[in-house]
This record gives structure tokens, sequence and C-alpha cells, in this order.
């Protein structure tokens, strides 16, 4: 098995910069939508088989050097006792959100087999077909992303009704995301059981708050999910807080063993930051997919050149890629990262 | 007058912290709401009559320390040659996107009287209503944020074809900039002649760029605007680029009198970067109206605390007042700076 991600996780020697890419399983593939088009998405998430196999694809595809398995942040939510859809235009949608105490007292914390059986199951079948592969990672969303969708009933522009249920009702808020906290440690401790070699939190949205905000109302959740996985496990843990440059005085501390990191940060400034205390993951802006071949390798050079203080470096996006990138830029991307930091190594 | 806006921003001493909110003439208002149902919204924007007493409405009901004219980033837009709609749920359209060469070709620069006379009008309405009141701030967009309207034709979620045509197409993206550059810098002058007493100019949706990117496809228009502008008046300009915390390195060589920030950096934290080379706008969380009073008491002090250093300091909400937002609040916003910045004076 190719382990540089792992050991760049853990900030070991590597001989090059390991990539994988955010969504690498995703719309850009032609051979995705050839599994996606067997039924709806959530189909796809629920069906071990054909997600281990969407899972698979850009490893074989584009050559990364990690999987991370297909499925989709929501779908843990689902069992705490909320319906979900996905709609083609508007994204998630939970037609019945939770906004009441009745509603937070409903929510029941899944049993990670009993309930998410289907994600442990892909898990199971992705580490067979991974072995003399590359590592698989599982992953979840973090609570205040979760209770965005949750308390919104779907995706938001700018959040109204979470931000007030934290300033309004800040105990109905509390009690609901320690529900999701709850659920998510048993979702990822079942993820670590079932075979996951890496965990990465997604704190999509933890961007809108304010850093004192964020102190109050989402980091200690996330910092409690990490305390309890370092309890069970020592696999690497990854924690993507999106757009979450100006949090970085306090995630540097949450125990993480890498922090991800969107395009709108430089990773020099992140090493300056956070020095060799933990292994960095980013952060090529997306859309530079379509750049010509010779900027993008410029592009790629400056990452490299401004990681190249940290501990460890996992090369990805800033972000997911776009569904309308091209499968060959992506495969260049890999060879250029390997290319460019084995010569950097000289 | 009450000067102390002029002077914060000028970094002259002053008896309190003055404060306005940006969206201060807006939809959370019922006298709003009562002007704006005689017509649509781009109706109101081209009344200079309509359009001055909405300006004034904030002054009068929520005693903001300056007025900003009412009108829209993209106006001047549609004088450059391009059709522009208001629809209720999608915003604003551009139903003939600039996207080619010959598009750009076709742009031309508004005159400000001829073209935009409708808002030259309404400042010097306003001018003339405002004696004994407070100071007129007027505004435009940023030749970035005002690129992605017309090359996405209206709103954007990942700002895939602006970014598109940075990357593939530089030197069209350039001239489509400089284009945009010469209108807004005529539009301003315009606005400086009418009698605007400060300008801001409105980044909305920089904070989408990486930083390389900003000082390659964003920076140098702005700078652009502030030098022409510096060369021929002396009022205090405010860049304000919204989500931009680490654009500031380079946003503090701007030129501007004051820089406007979100609410997603501490303004301690702006302090130490910028030092006392320009006075800082902002930036309490605009949801923190939803606060119970003792708590938005507290959220004020913090904000105004963390500004203490500042050479000069205006408050604003970190982003625009949102529609369901109680003036009763707003109102009281006013008072609590008033009063806990005139007792941090001691």
């Amino acid at each position: 098995m190719r382990t540089e991600f792992l050991k760049a996780c853990k900030g070991e020697k590597t001989d090059y910069t390991p990539i994988w890419i955010m969504r690498q399983a995703g719309r850009y593939l032609p051979e995705y939508h050839t599994v996606r088009s067997k039924g709806s998405f959530l189909d796809l998430c629920k069906n071990p088989e054909r997600a281990a196999e969407v899972t698979l694809q850009p490893v074989d595809i584009i050559g990364v050097d990690a999987a991370i398995l297909f499925s989709d942040i929501l779908v843990p939510l689902e069992k705490m006792g909320c319906p979900l859809e996905f709609h083609e235009k508007r994204g998630p949608v939970f037609p019945e959100p939770i906004r009441t105490q009745a509603a937070v007292d409903a929510l029941r914390i899944p049993d990670a087999e009993g309930d998410l059986g289907y994600v442990m199951d892909t898990i199971r079948i992705l580490r067979k077909e991974l072995v003399n592969k590359v590592p698989l990672i599982g992953f979840s969303g973090a609570p205040f992303t979760l209770a965005t969708y949750l308390i919104e009933g779907g995706s938001s522009k700018n959040y109204l009704l979470t931000k007030r249920m934290m300033y309004e009702n800040p105990a109905l808020y509390g009690q609901l995301m320690d529900k999701i906290t709850d659920c998510t440690i048993a979702y990822l401790k079942g993820q670590v059981v079932a075979g996951a070699q890496a965990l990465q939190i997604f704190d999509s949205w933890v961007g809108v708050l304010a850093p004192c905000d964020f102190r109050d109302f989402a980091y200690p959740y996330v910092k409690r999910i990490i305390d309890a996985l370092k309890a069970v496990t020592d696999i690497p843990l990854i924690y993507f807080a999106n757009h979450g440059a100006t949090l970085l005085p306090q995630t540097k501390h949450c125990g993480a063993d890498v922090l991800g990191f969107d395009w709108r940060i430089g990773l020099d400034d992140v090493v300056r930051q956070v020095g060799q205390t933990v292994s960095i993951q980013g952060n090529l802006e997306p859309l530079c997919l379509f750049l010509p071949e010779d900027k993008l390798a410029a592009r790629v050079r400056m990452v490299l050149e401004e990681a190249k203080g940290a501990r460890g470096h996992i090369f990805n996006l800033g972000h997911g890629i776009v569904p309308e990138a091209d499968p060959a830029k992506a495969k260049l991307l890999v060879k250029l990262v390997h290319e460019i930091s084995r010569e950097m190594r000289g």
C-alpha cells in the first residue's frame, strides 16, 4: 500500500507530497455518472457495492494517494430521526427542521452498525479492494455544520435561524449540539471499527462564525469529538474548518493530527501560526484546474513552497472539485504534485 | 452637523464612537416598505425624492451618525450598456452577461451627470436635507465584485465563470476590469462633485479570492480608484473587503482612510496588523441584533474594547442589517454604542 498519505498526517518523512481531492468521487467523472444514473443520490450512498465502486474510481482514474468513503455528511442525521431528501436544484432538504425543545428531545443517537450499517459495509468492502493500493479516509460533518442543516432545513444564505437559536435560546442550541456530537462520536467510532484508516471532520460552514462565537458555539463540540476518538484510536484525524483562517488561533489546539485549509489563506501564513504542532492539508483554489498547464504547474509549486516548513503536508484542493472540471486536469494535478514535490526534495 | 463620523475617519479625537449600519435604509424598516411599495426597487433607486426620503429614515428613526445614499452598486453597470433587472427571489440579473471580447468592447463609460444624474440629484437633495444633521456617504461597488455580476449574469455560488475568465483569458478579464474601474472612478468623482462627504467602496465578494489572486486580479483596480480619488478630493474613503481577513496584509496599503471589516475577524487582530495607519470600521455580527439586551450590550462593549487601540473607529455591523431585524434593536444598538463608548472615554 502507498503510505505517503498516512506518513504525512503523522509528520513522518515522505518521498513526495501525497494528494487527494475533496469530492474526488464525484460529478466531474463520467464514470461516476454511469453509476449514479442507476438511482438517486441517497440510493448510491446506501448501496455499499456502488458506493465502494465510485470511491475507487478516482484512485484508479486520477491516481490520488488516498480514497475517501463515498457518502454524505448528512446521512447520520436521517437516523437521528430527521427525514432527509436531496432535490436536484435545492440540494439537501430536511422537511421537518429541528427548531423546538420537542424536536430536539425527539432526536435519537443512531447506532453505527445497526442504523448506519450500509456505511460500515462500504468501508469493509473498500478495505478489501484497497489492499495494495491506498489508505481509506472515513468522515463526518462537524456539529455546527450539521446543526445548520437541521435548523435551517437545508442549505442557507445567512444562517439566520441557526444563529437566532444560538443567541436567543443557547440552552436549546446546546442540547441539539450535544446530541449531534454524541451521534458523530458513535458514527466515527463505528467507522474506525469497520476499518477507516484516517478520519476527516468537515466543518463546511463554520467560517460564518465570529471567532468568539466559534469559541462558544462550535469549537467545544469539535474538541469533544477529537478527544473521544483519540481515546480509542491513533489513526490520523483531520479537521477541515472551511473559510476558517481567523479561527486558526483556536483550531490549532483542537488535537487533530492534520488541519485542512481552504484557498483563502496562504499555507506559509498557516505554517507561521501552527509551527510543527500539526500537519496541514490543502489548499489549491479549486478553479485553478481551469488554468493552462504551465500556470497550473506554477501554482502547484507555489502551494508546495508555502507548505515547505510544515511538519507534514497533504496536498488537496481548498474545497471540493467542481462538476465542470476536466478529469484530465485532475490527473495532471496529481502528476504535477508528485513530480514537483519529488524535485523539491532534491 | 454631527461630525464624529468624519473625525473618526480621519483619526481625530471624538467624544463617542460614531455608528452607521450597512443597509440602514432597508427592508427592516416599515417606513421603507411604505415608500418602496410605490414601485420597483430600481424605480426607487432612480427617483431622487424617494431615494432621498428612504436615505433619511434611519437618521431620524434609528439615530445613526451618518447617512448613506440609497442606491445599488449595480446601477452604473446598467449605463455601461448592460440591461439590469431585479427579481424578487433571484435578486439582480443581467440577462446579457459579459463573457466575450465583443461584449467587453461594446461597454461604454457612463457620464456621471449625463447618465447617472438621478444619483447626483439624490445626493444634492440629501445635502440640503442633512444640514444640521449628519454627513452623507456616497458609494460604489469595487471592480471585482461588479465584474462577478456582469460575468455570472447575477449572483453566484462559486464564481465559476468569473474565475474561469481570470484564469483562461486574463487579457479579456483585464480589459473588462479596466472599463469597470474607469466607470467607477467617473461615478465616484461625480458623487464628490454632487456633494458626497465620504465614499465607501463595497467589495462584497472579494473574500472568495486567494490572496495571490487578489493581488493579481482585484487589488490593483481598487488601488487605481483610490489613487484617482485622492488626487481630486480629501473626503474620507472607506474600503470594505467583505470576508477579507487574509487580504489585510495587502488592503492595509490601499490608501483608503478607513478599512471596513466583517465580523469574522476580531478588531484587536486588525489593530495589531494596521497599527495607526488607518481608521477601522465594523464589525458586530449582524445577527447579534437578536441577542437579548444585556448580551447585546456585552457584545458591543467587546467590539469597542477590541477597537480601542485604533487610530479611529466607526462602529458598524459586519455586513448589512437583515430584513428580519427589529428596528427597536437597531435603535438600541446606536444608543449602546454611544453610551458605552462615552463611558470608556471616562
